[in-house]
C-alpha cells in the first residue's frame, strides 16, 4: 500500500522550500495579484479516500483546466460530431499561436489549446438554453458541489484584454467555424475558464474520468470511450507545447491552468490537484510541475 | 512623343475582347454585385494632359488603394515615426495572413497589407480630432476635388463580415501595437477602404507621386524623400504576394484594391488607374493586370 | 482472462476482408515491390505466452521503428546526455518536414522523427566501435534472436533515393548537431531502418518495453525511467502528425513505420505487432492501424 | 551635370571614419580572413566615363552577386522556361531558410536566394558542355575582361562548410527540381559563387543592364525584356530580407553578396559597385549599404 499522505507531506515541504517560484500570469491583471508562496495539493484515490497537503482547500482559477469540462459536455450533448470542426492532434506549438489555425483552415489541433476550446464554446452556446447557467450546473452536478462558482471579476477582467482570444475567435469565425457571435461565444468562454475551485474540489469534479465516466455518486456522465479519449487528448495536448516533456517526467493525463492549478489521474488508481500560482516559460505552474514528477516518481505510479 | 491615347483604346478593347474576366471578392458582399464586364483606364501626364478609355468615369471602392493615401497622411504628420510600429519589407504572403505578425511579435511587414494599416489607422485615429472628416478632407484636397466622398453600404458590408481584419486588429492590440480599441480604429478603417473613386479621380489623387510630393494646384503636401520611399513601397510591396510578378512583367510602382481598381505610375512621367471588378487568384484585377502589363510593353516605358 | 487468440483470428478475417488497403510506400523502392495484400500480427503477453494470426512469420523492413531500438542503445550508453541534442515534444507536422528544425535551431523536436533519429544515429557512430555490427548485436540480444537482419537490398535503394534525410543531416550539420560526417551518418541510418523482422520478432524484441527493461531472458537492458519515457515518447510521438488520433483511438505506445508495421504495447501486460504494406493518407499502415483499434476495443484494455 | 568623383570621395571619407564596420560572414572560412578595414567603390555611367574611390581595383569574391550572372545565362539560354522552375516573388525570410521551399514543394521564391540559385546553376549544368568553363568566358565575354578568374581556395572552403547549401540542393531533388547529381551541380555552384572582382570589373560586367542588354563593346547578351525582368528581380529580392530596406533607402535595383560587394545600377545611367567585407545583421555589407544611400541622398538619383 502506497503512503500517499506521507509522499504529499514531503511534496509540500519541498515545494515551500524550493527558492524559484516561477511568475504569475500577467497578462490577466486579476491573476496577478495572487501570492506566489501559495502551494496545495490533494489526492483522492479510486476508493473516494482523500489526502491534501498545504492549502488544498483554497480556491483559485481553474482557468484552461475548465477545456477539459467543457470539452465533456460537449461530447455528452453531441458526442463524435464534435471532431467535425476540432482535432485531436498536438499543436506543437505555444497555447495562443493562430499560425496553424491559418495553415489548417481554421480547424484548430485539439479542444485543449484556446482555438480549440473557443470551438467547443461555441457548440455549447449552440446547444444549452441558457449557456452559462447550464454549465455551471453541468460542473457542479459532476463535482457533487453547489457552491462551485464563477469569479465574475476574473470573467471581466479577461474580457477586459483578452486580445489573442477576440482575434482567435474572429479568425474562427472568418472560416466559418463559428456559429454564433464572436462576443457572445467569448463572454460563455471567459465566465467558464474563471470558474474557481480548491484543489479538494478539482479532485471530485475529475474522480469521473478515473471512475469510467462515473462521478463520485455513482451517475454516469460520460460513456467509456469518452473518458478513455479524453484522457488520451489530455496527455497528449494538456500542457501546450510542454505536454510532450509531461508525459515524459511525468507520465500521466492531465491539464494545467493559467491560474496556476494542474489536475493530473491515473485511471483506476488516483487523482490529484496541485495550486501553486507561478508559473514556468511554458504557462504551466512550476512548483505543480515539479510536484507532479515527485509524485510519480516516489510512487513509480504512471501509465507507462 | 507616345500616343498614350492610341495605346489606351487598344488597351480597352483587348480588355472588353478578353473572355476570362476573373471573378468579384464576394468576401465583400456589397462588391461582389458589381458587374464583371466594366473595364475603364485614364492616364495623366506630367504636363496634367489626360488621356481615356472606357468606363473611366465610373466610381467604385478603392479598397487597398486607400493604403497608401492613410500612409501618406500619416507621414505629413508624425513622418519617420511611423516606422516604428511598422516594417518596410514584402509580406512574401497572402494579404491576410496573420501567421507573419505572430513570428515578428506584433510588427506588420509593410504598411500596405492588411495588419500594417491598421496600424496606420491607429495612427490616425490618435492624431487627427475627427478621424473620418479629416482623412476625407486630405484626399479631396490633394486630388483637388470635393466630390470624392465613402461609400456608407461598402464601410458597413465590410464591417458585419470583417472578421480577418478583427483577428488582426485584437492580435495587433495583444502585442501592444493599437493604441485604441478595436472597433473604433477598425470603423475608422472601413470607411476609408470604402473611398469611392473613378479612374480619372485615381490619378488626380495619385499626380503627387510622380510630381515630387506637389499635387496638381501646386501645393506639397511630402517631401521628395517621402514620395521615393512610398513610391519604393509600391513596388515591393502593393500587389500582396503577386508584388514581384507585377514589378517583373510591369515594371511601376502600384497599388490594386479588392474593389478591381489598380493605381500604376512612372516618377516624372505618368499616372495610370484602371478598374475592372474581376479578380485573379491572387486579389488583383484580372483586366487590370494584363492592361498595365501591354501598356509598358508598348510605350516600353518602366522603372527599369 | 481474455481470449487473445479468438481476438487475433477476429482481427486477421476483418483485414483480409477490409477492400481498401492503402498503399505502399513508393519512395523507397524496394518497399513499392512488396503485396498489398499481406497481414499479420502477434502479440506477445507478460508470461510470454505468444498469440498469432495470418503472416506474422514474414519478415518485412521495419523501417521507423527501428527508431526506438536506436534511442534505446544511445540511452544505455551515454543516458540523460541523449536530451541535450533532441527534445521530447510532437511535431505536430508531417514526418519529412524540416521547418521546425530551422525554427528550433537544430533542435529536433524529438527522437522518433527522421531528423531527431538521425542525430541519435550520429550518437551511436561516435559511441560505437563498429557501428553497424555493434547495433545488430544490440538488437539481436534484446531479442534474443540472431537471425535478426539488416536488408541490404533495402539500404541500398534508400541510399540511392533518400534526398530529404540527405537534407535533414545536412540541416542538422549546418546547426551543428552532427558530429560526423553526413555520408557515414546516413549510411548507418539507412542500414538501421532496414532491419528486417516479423511480427513475432518484433514483438521479442520490444517485449523489454513492458516488462521494465528487462528482455526474455531477464537480462536488464534499460532502467525502469527510461522504459517509462521511451514509452511515453511512443505515446505522444510514434506516429508521425497522427500521433494524437492513435492515442485517441487506440491508447497504447507504440510505433510504426513505412514498411507498414506497427508494435503497440501496455506495460506489464502485452506488446503486439502487425504488418500489411499499405499506407494510410499520414504514412501508416491502413489496416494495421484498424487492427489495433479492434484489439483495444475488443479487450478493453488500453493505457487509459 | 553631376559631381560623381566628388561624391564618391565624401562616400570613401565618411566610411573610412565610419567605427562600426560590422562582421565578416565567418560561415566562409576564406571570407574570414579578409580585413574589416577595406572599402572601395567604383561607378560607371551610360557614357563609360569611370569614377572610383579607395580600394576599387582590389579583388575579392563576389559570392550572391554571381547570381545574377548564372540567371542571365540561363535567361540567355533557355529564354522564359527558366520560369517554370523559380518563381520571382520576394521571400519575406533570411536567405538560408529552407521553410518556404516546402510550403511550396521544391519551387524556391525566386533566383536570387540560395535554392532558386542552386536550380539555376542545374540548368547551366544541363545545358552546358564544359560548365565552369563555358560560365567563365561568358562572365569574361559580359566584361570584356579576361583575366576575370574563380578563386578556387574559396570554392574549396565553401564546398567543405556549405552544408546548407546540400541541405537545399536534397531537398530541390526530393522535389524532383534538381535535374543533375548534387554534387555535380554545388561544384558547378561554388565554383560560381567564388568568382573574383574588383569593383571596377563589376561594373563592367553589369555595365549590359543600364544598357539594355549590351555590354561594354556593344554586343547584345540580353533582350531588353530580358534586362528590364532581372533588374525588377534586384530590386525586389536582391537583399534578402532586406530587399525592401534597400529599395526604400536607396531606390536602386542591385545585389549584393557575403563577400561584401554590393552593386547597384540606375537604367540609362549608372552602375556603381563598392566593397567592404564587415557585414550588418541581415548579411549585406554595412558600409556598402550607407555609402549607396549616401549616393542617392546626395545626388537625388532612383528609380523612384
Amino acid at each position: 500500500m502506497i503512503d500517499f499522505q506521507g509522499v504529499l507531506v514531503a511534496i509540500n515541504e519541498a515545494a515551500n522550500n524550493e527558492k524559484e517560484k516561477g511568475k504569475s500570469a500577467d497578462y490577466i491583471p486579476e491573476l496577478a495579484k495572487v501570492d506566489l508562496n501559495n502551494f496545495g495539493i490533494h489526492l483522492i484515490d479510486i476508493q473516494q479516500k482523500n489526502f491534501s497537503a498545504g492549502n488544498s482547500d483554497e480556491r483559485f482559477s481553474i482557468q484552461s483546466i475548465s477545456k477539459v469540462l467543457s470539452l465533456s459536455m460537449a461530447l455528452s450533448l453531441i458526442g463524435e460530431n464534435v471532431w467535425e470542426r476540432v482535432d485531436v492532434e498536438p499543436s506543437g506549438d505555444p497555447f495562443n499561436h493562430l499560425s496553424l489555425l491559418e495553415l489548417e483552415n481554421g480547424i484548430p489541433r485539439n479542444p485543449l489549446i484556446n482555438p480549440g476550446a473557443i470551438v467547443i464554446a461555441d457548440i455549447l452556446v449552440s446547444q444549452l438554453k441558457n449557456p452559462k447557467e447550464d454549465f455551471l450546473a453541468f460542473v457542479r452536478n459532476i463535482a457533487n458541489d453547489d457552491t462551485i462558482a464563477y469569479d465574475l471579476d476574473v470573467a471581466k477582467s479577461e474580457k477586459r484584454t483578452g486580445f489573442r482570444n477576440f482575434a482567435a475567435a474572429n479568425l474562427l469565425k472568418s472560416y466559418g467555424n463559428l456559429n454564433n457571435d464572436v462576443d457572445v461565444v467569448l463572454d460563455f468562454y471567459f465566465h467558464q475558464c474563471s470558474l474557481s475551485m480548491s484543489c479538494a474540489q478539482l479532485t471530485s469534479t475529475f474522480f469521473l474520468f478515473i471512475n469510467h465516466g462515473k462521478c463520485k455518486r455513482n451517475n454516469i456522465f460520460l460513456t467509456k470511450p469518452q473518458v478513455k479519449r479524453i484522457n488520451a487528448l489530455m496527455l497528449t495536448c494538456g500542457f501546450y507545447d510542454e505536454s510532450g516533456e509531461f508525459a515524459f517526467e511525468v507520465g500521466l493525463p492531465g491539464k494545467s491552468g493559467v491560474g496556476g492549478g494542474i489536475v493530473a489521474l491515473l485511471p483506476n488508481k488516483f487523482c490529484v490537484a496541485t495550486w501553486s500560482p507561478g508559473l514556468n516559460k511554458k504557462g504551466n505552474s512550476k512548483l505543480g510541475m515539479l510536484a507532479l514528477e515527485k509524485l510519480t516518481t516516489e510512487t513509480e505510479l504512471s501509465i507507462f
